[in-house]
């Protein structure tokens, strides 16, 4: 096999995702993977340090995303509105991939210890959130609680986008959500 | 030994934490925690499925006082009110326990599958909220949302009492964090 392997990742990608619909997560071996992406298991575990990871490679990148944009919003905005800012960029990783983002979804409710793994992504970018916000002068407990929301904001927001027609903009279900968010809390 | 063992729960539970303590979660096996109780081994599996659920056997006690407690409150009361009613109810479980729940706290910090298990519980909590306030006919995104923001509270009110004295009362802690929440949320 040729080294120069045309979007290795990607074919990997595609192939682990059919497999894991197909036969479960737990059922599927990295040397299926890599036989049904016409790549050696050499070069899947150059790219993804186990079969766990093809679903969370993602991860890094929305971190970074969010963390960035909200670093760079200006300070005078209040820190729901800046949390708010940088879901709608991180909004942007999910454009024209509704379909891979639902079977992604579908892969993860069927497995318990991927569950857990989401969890632990989501615990992760809502301390990445509220540490940013800490550097921007933001006090405790107000970084924490905008950070929270702003994660529940966007798990709430996942889920319809997921379940709804792919042509949903998420932008717009983010301040949609976002008010709905401020309507509760705002209390009876 | 005599099958009558008086707070042999107790007992348990007190010699698990001093061992967690003193020699790290991972480095403490069921037969040391046993023998530090002065019980038998089969004891401990009469009343824990293994040594992390000495850690986390409140979990379904804090649950059913949650759920059970937002069933009960009037219909007219907001979703958000709801919830805090629920978390008052629940602070009752932690009065008087303050240096127990700081060393328990301290054990799951330092240790990254316990950390795990803790954001499973908190999600189930989630979980458990936003469908009783659906069978409270709390449409969605509000009951989601409304329970997302009920634990954002509960976790941060949790932290600061923790790390506080233990003199502070939580139900008090639980009001001034919502109000932050709801002061977070309006936005600027």
């Amino acid at each position: 096999m040729s080294r120069w392997e045309p979007n290795a990742r990607g074919r990997l990608e595609q192939a682990a995702m059919e497999l894991y619909s197909e036969h479960g997560f737990e059922q599927t071996t990295v040397t299926e993977i890599a036989r049904r992406a016409g790549l050696t298991e050499r070069t899947f575990f150059r790219h993804f340090s186990d079969k766990r990871e093809v679903l969370f490679a993602g991860s890094s990148t929305l971190q970074d995303l969010l963390v960035d944009t909200l670093a760079g919003v200006p300070g005078s905005a209040a820190p729901i509105d800046a949390v708010a800012a940088a879901l709608d960029a991180a909004a942007t990783v999910f454009r024209d991939r509704h379909e891979q983002a639902r079977q992604r979804q579908k892969i993860i409710n069927a497995n318990a210890e991927l569950q857990e793994r989401e969890l632990i992504k989501l615990a992760r970018l809502s301390a990445a959130i509220s540490e940013t916000l800490r550097r921007r002068g933001v006090a405790e407990p107000a970084a924490s609680l905008a950070a929270e929301a702003g994660i529940a904001v966007f798990k709430v927001t996942f889920e319809r986008w997921i379940d709804g027609p792919g042509s949903r903009d998420m932008s717009q279900l983010i301040r949609e959500v976002l008010d709905e968010l401020k309507a509760v809390t705002a209390g009876g």
